[in-house]
């Protein structure tokens, strides 16, 4: 039994694939909205239902209590291959605005939209539906096998949608125990409907408040206008030093440990499906703002970027004030890449920003939290394994791609763990996930499940 | 009588000083605060008082209803001599707060600070004091030669800390009422407290609220930082844009129809003790700001300037938000000098800002309000008599001054009278006018009545 073809496992899934369907609308049918204290039972019944699912299927599973929603923490241990721990989140966003939703998003059902077959619910994608995808795989293993093909640890959180701050805390505590020698995530999209991919780069971030003082009180313009130093002016000086014509980042020595994309992710990057006008089209833009010589998706995934998001001074209510005010102030970020010290970048700006202050004027900066970018080596084992199982899966080449926004918990388990995460995920930019009318593809449930069969498979090699 | 020489009139305003004190100090009792309507009885109180003093001269005086505070208008015609049209106000500014009063501040009292003798109450340099100067000079002029040496009218207004919001069709419907050669306006400083001034230079506005739209919605700085276009960015570029390296503005043609300074006028201004050191270190800055081959001086008072007013985009709340808003604005203000069209500014402005905004972003003009400056001829007739009788009263030779805020009456008389205004007035910056404690040094008050004498015999010359 333990050495049934891979095909054998797979056959399973399909013909399994209602009764698959209808767990997952159990676990949907359970609102476990983790931002409101109202939910809290019900976030514990999900993770209880998790547990005894987990169990169901061999696993030394148990819910773990924290100081806010409890973990679910299972193991399948594993005599040969090498271990992996997977992670998903129980927890779903709240429903608001409820009368835009044409179901109700805690009675799941399936749906058809443009020919294609859905599941309708809250969490359908983001993430019961995502992280079912593993436990399905799992299950078809053990019907199939008796065993997993690779030592898996499972861990599901109950407070990713609130901020995970129980997390980091609960890491810390069971290191040992949760250590793996790869992180597998299911909470990210696929390129398209037709291309699954594994995103390798996360940007990091560095944000910084700045505010510029000027004289010691506001000024009337009329009778300083000129002579005193306006402190938006020093301001907008300095944001507008921020970048250069061509659209790079101006602060010296910015770019100085950025390394170049992989020429062979480079490459799969000009052959797959990106639109850099649809992508701008989409939100009434044209031009790319970027480095001139780089493509959108390049600027957006794979280069470090700088960004004022907010500016404030001097008199903005409704109509007219001729003031000259004391201070200014503005809000600016850096997504870094790979081998960007935040903390360097930082004093890289700060000393920029030094550089422009006239000497009658201060400045002073409040850091905002910053964290490097993580990467998973382009060209590491685990990596090539799964992407060639995504590859025979979906019948189309798997991308390797890189997110602008950070996924923290890839950070810590970097840091906590010492594991890299491949993020593998099966959900659709349309999922609607945090919106109304939630919904995941029959197909992304259905094939994220014959994916993770072939990965564990892959793996296991 | 009509004969007796100058002397003997000033001799009578010596002689009579306590009295016209006691005057000034049963107007000041009057809370003829214009901004509160509960002091509308007040208002009213304080016209009807300055008509009953006006009758008493033998002025053909009545209080004018508006449909806010009455005009005093009052006339006293002269065979001979031009015509004057005397302005002041009557009313006063709100009193808060008024803990930090060490008096009452409708209970005139006579204090002393610094060796120097002050009257002390709201209004007693804002404008009940200055105005009062030019009423006991013609008290003077009555008692000793019983007549007038020039045609006078008097407009006493009582909405002026209000906005004047009667005045301009007050002026409308009573223009040839009201219209003489020249206007005299006593509601300004002198250059210092030895140094009488004549200010003859106004700088008019040109004010504009521009937004800045890019994206359609707000991006996340994740998703789309580096392609899509900050609007902030974009209008910081435009804001860093409006002045150059030297400081001067950088509008094109912004300079065009700017005249320089008369050659002795600013002969005068190089000798007059303005120390530019002090100006700004006075609000805590020390590098002047405006064009470098300018002084202080000039910036502020014959300088056209460009100020950002305000500005706001994007995320401004406590902590940070990775947000690309979609939009961000900016209020900016350009003071001008005599000859610079408002609207040739303003069109200028937008044409710059036009250029400097992306193709796949917009902009939007919000126009608010825009005036000439006001100037008086410096070699005028009028001008030359008056500074020879302010140099003959106070023993320095006084100084032509430019404001670099906008006195609205000047620009009222100018367009709905045709006639220029001398703003004469003996106030000193430091009297806390719109603060508590405001005081009239007793010395403005009686050198101020003194000049009166001396300026109207002169303009009869």
């Amino acid at each position: 039994m333990t050495d049934a073809p891979l095909d054998a496992v797979l056959s399973h899934v399909d013909a399994q694939l209602d009764a698959s369907v209808e767990r997952l609308f159990e676990l949907l049918r359970i609102a476990s909205i983790s931002t409101d204290p109202a939910y809290a039972g019900q976030c514990r019944e999900a993770a209880e239902w998790l547990t005894d699912e987990l169990k169901g299927l061999g696993f030394d599973a148990s819910v773990r209590q924290t100081t806010g929603h409890p973990m679910v923490v299972g193991h399948a241990r594993a005599a040969t291959g090498p271990n992996v721990l997977f992670y998903g989140h129980y927890d779903v966003q709240p429903v608001d605005p409820i009368e835009l939703w044409a179901n109700d998003p805690f009675t799941p059902k399936l749906g058809e939209e443009n020919g294609r077959k859905m599941i309708l619910a809250r969490g359908a994608s983001d993430d019961k539906g995502q992280l079912m995808t593993f436990v399905e795989a799992c299950r078809a293993y053990v019907a199939v096998r008796g065993n997993l093909p690779v030592g898996v640890t499972v861990l599901f959180e109950g407070e990713e949608e609130a901020g995970s701050p129980s997390l980091k805390p609960f890491l810390e505590s069971t290191a040992e125990e949760l250590k793996a020698d790869v992180a597998l995530v299911c909470d990210t999209d696929m390129w398209d409907e037709k291309i699954p991919s594994i995103v390798t780069m996360l940007r990091g971030m560095v944000a910084e408040e700045i505010e510029i003082t000027a004289a010691s009180r506001d000024l009337h313009s009329g009778m300083y206008g000129n002579a005193a130093r306006n402190p938006i002016q020093v301001l907008a000086n300095i944001v507008a030093s921020l970048r250069n014509p061509d659209g790079s980042v101006a602060v010296p020595g910015f770019y100085d440990d950025v390394e170049e994309l992989a020429p062979h992710v480079k490459e799969q990057w000009q052959r797959l499906p990106f639109d850099d006008g649809t992508y701008l089209g989409d939100v009434g833009l044209a031009i790319p703002a970027g480095e001139q010589s780089r493509s959108v998706l390049e600027q957006i995934a794979a280069r470090p970027s700088c960004e004022i998001n907010g500016i404030i001074g001097g008199y903005v209510g409704e109509g007219f004030k001729t003031v000259i005010p004391a201070k200014a102030s503005a809000k600016i970020s850096f997504r870094l890449v790979a081998n960007q010290d935040p903390a360097k970048i930082r004093e890289a700006f700060r000393a920029h920003v030094k550089s422009l202050v006239p000497a009658d004027c201060s400045v002073t900066f409040k850091p905002h939290g910053g964290a490097p970018a993580v990467a998973v080596p382009a060209d590491g084992p685990f990596l090539t394994k799964a992407l060639g199982a995504l590859t025979d899966e979906w019948g189309e080449e798997a991308a390797i791609a890189g997110s602008g926004g950070s996924i923290p918990i890839v950070g810590d388990f970097k840091r906590l763990l010492g594991m890299d995460s491949l993020l593998i995920g099966f959900a659709q930019t349309d999922d609607r996930i945090h919106s109304p009318n939630e919904k995941y593809n029959l197909e992304s449930y259905h094939r994220g499940i014959r994916s993770w069969v072939r990965i564990l498979d892959a793996l296991a090699r």
